[in-house]
């Protein structure tokens, strides 16, 4: 028996089984588990976290150990199947059984980040006319084959949902009781296929379901989205939207695992297009040349001024993102935010431009810089502008979100290079035309 | 009886009612629900999303209905009490019984954020002599006053944590079978009240469970903490991570509640720290003077140059805050990751800085700017300060997260903002030196 089948037969729980599995070299990993028994490789290919789980998948296929597969929970197998090769993908489902394989090519149509792409078909569906005892003897005919039991799923004669019980519900009821008697009328909370998988994971968390259920149109039930792929889709869409809010949006697989070109294409595509917004900066700038000759020293305040309103503006965007995920604050509050951002732009953009204006003063006294007669008119242009920019930064990026939202986008794609795209441009506008007002007539 | 007590009778779910009731201004929703009774009342109050939630806990205080607040689940009415007055607190807890006292106090004795904070008291556990029928007995008599009875908790003479059973194993038992006989030998996955809820949420993902034990230095279950709950704090620490991602961090509040006078010191003190950096770039500029005087040109370019670093590095950083956050990157993948942005960096800058470059020949030939007979070598200057900010924006924001790891920090620390100002003035550096390198002896 080899070393790493040793250490892998060590371990109490399979996640950590398949942690050291992950940690090993693929022909090493797929080695150590090849001569498993049928039981243990279905548990550990069942796990989402195993690295090889597609090549281990394709091995099984090509050497027809096809019922290691046969005994996988659906969705898992489903998602497995997707990932292997055309060819490889074309055995498989050639080799699985006639049911198991209309139930993977039904679960593969539906499309990613669904709720019909996250369901299991492995539930405990009965009828409304069973007792509890009856209800207590299915599960444990069928326990080993559902991903959960905790939730029963009561069907009427054409095998529509009528009601859910929670099993600690039957545990506590008598063995004679009807289902029926144990319904107290609710209306199920049930999704379709195409439920959007931000949406399921809302409905869990409000309500504190374990699993719920998938209805097709005849309200028939056709698969279940438990707690835990709804853990797994949360943490996903936390990480899109990390990446989304950099602008490193699409980029969905593993970070080492990305091909360099396709990191090239996906990155290179937003940054030129941000790129071609701040080509506009350069057209504003030639409008000003004559100013920037005139008074060189307005150039070496622009990297400040611009990147105040930036900060400001994607600071506003990642709150009010925030709130709108939350729910904290609805679409309609947006004349509510807007009326907060102004005087709180007005008054950061007072501090930061208090900040700036004692800057040059202190360099003016203190000797490191000469700014020239007008010193004190130079600190006020500068203090003016940061006021009127993160104002107008932090009302740009508080507005940007709901104006995604109300477009039917997703707030979140409000990145922070996109707000201070949109603040740079007219941020130098601003700044060149208070200079303009302050300074002519001394040094414009 | 009130319209409104009708409409809230109407709704089959609590959450539907806690829904319609937050819409309410709080007079009304504490008149509407005063006369309801106690069970309904406890149901309502134990939904965390009940806005009026602290209000109505004072008002039943001090209307002596402390019955309703002694029947919630101990993990919340220690949230609930946190957040009362001080005087409604002293009230709250004189009135409670001695026992629920000793709870709430030693719940709220932890830290926000850690598994103690989450936890709740209110689990199945029995001894290790039991067998599966007094097993089940138990979780009859008690399960109304349990948040879960799905994993049951197995402790020795000692009251020490010894295995779980999740409920489906019980189940499909034999009612004579000793709970012993039900284990298969493993260490059960535990956690101590100190834990992060961050590491609370991967466990809960990585091992599926329902409810994670929380044990005390003897091994003895303090609490348990739900999947539900871990939801709760994946939704929060997520928002937490955009809001920090955005500089808009520590403010926890929904974005309305906060006082204008906290918004303004929480967001300005970040947007100073950023500031005093920025103004770094004001020196430099200082320093190329005799450049900028000679090359007004040179200005020109300077919100363009600046924005692509700060641009490609946001993107970089997301990305390696995710691949970190999901496991996908390891600190010790530092080296591996710099050995593919390097090249990255490079390529994007080439493409980007082709862009910058076309646009100066197109306007120099279309006749939209002259920038003088050197225009070419300014294309030149544009495009390889281009290739050396993306690169160097790329570098630094992929290796940020890294270093703030490495630090003991969070890596999602790395904000945008910040790895704008990192990069904005060694990128200004790069430009002047590049336009000096080509430009000197024509327009320098």
């Amino acid at each position: 028996m080899p070393l790493t089948l040793n250490k892998l037969l060590s371990f109490d729980h399979i996640p950590d089984a398949v942690g050291y599995l992950n940690r090993l070299k693929q022909v090493e990993a797929l080695q150590t588990i090849a001569d498993l028994e049928t039981a243990t490789l279905v548990r550990l290919l069942q796990n989402p976290e195993l690295k090889h789980g597609v090549a281990l998948a394709a091995m099984l296929t090509t050497t027809g150990k096809i019922d290691v597969l046969e005994q996988l929970p659906k969705d898992r197998l489903a998602d497995l199947i997707t990932e292997l090769s055309p060819e490889t993908q074309q055995q498989a489902l050639a080799l699985l059984s006639t049911e198991s394989k209309t139930i993977i090519l039904n679960l593969m149509s539906y499309p990613p980040d669904t709720a019909g792409s996250m369901m299991t078909t492995e539930f405990i569906q009965v009828p409304n006319t069973w007792t509890v005892a009856q209800t207590l003897q299915h599960i444990r005919d069928v326990e080993s084959t559902r991903e959960t039991v905790y939730a029963i799923y009561v069907v009427d004669h054409e095998h529509c949902l009528q009601f859910v019980l929670p099993l600690r519900r039957l545990v506590i009821a008598e063995a004679e009781q009807a289902l029926t008697e144990l319904w107290a009328g609710q209306t199920p909370i049930r999704i379709t296929p195409e439920t959007d998988r931000e949406d399921v994971a809302h409905l869990i968390r409000r309500y504190d379901f374990l699993a719920l259920p998938v209805v097709n149109e005849a309200q028939q039930i056709v698969g279940i989205v438990t707690v835990d792929d709804v853990i797994d889709a949360l943490i996903d869409e936390a990480a899109e939207d990390i990446g989304r809010f950099g602008g490193g949006e699409h980029i969905t697989k593993p970070y080492l695992e990305v091909g360099f070109g396709t990191m090239l294409r996906k990155r290179g595509g937003w940054l030129a297009i941000l790129f071609l917004g701040e080509l506009l900066t350069a057209s504003v700038m030639q409008h000003y040349e004559m100013a920037l000759a005139q008074a060189v020293v307005l150039a070496m305040f622009i990297p400040l001024i611009m990147s105040s309103g930036g900060n400001s503006g994607s600071q506003a965007t990642s709150l009010l993102i925030r709130g709108l995920a939350l729910g904290d604050v609805a679409l309609s509050d947006w004349w509510r935010v807007l009326l907060r951002e102004l005087p709180t732009g007005l008054m950061l953009g007072i501090g930061l431009g208090a900040l700036g204006f004692i800057r040059i003063i202190a360099w003016q006294y203190l000797g490191f810089y000469d700014y020239g007669p007008h010193y004190f008119l130079l600190g006020l242009t500068i203090w003016a502008s940061l006021v009127g920019i993160v104002c107008f930064g932090s009302s740009v990026g508080a507005m940007l979100p709901f104006m995604l939202q109300r477009a039917g986008l997703d707030p979140a794609s409000a990145s922070a290079p996109l707000v201070a795209t949109l603040v740079d441009v007219l941020g130098l506008i601003i700044y060149f035309s208070i200079a303009a007002l302050i300074l002519t007539g001394t040094i414009l």
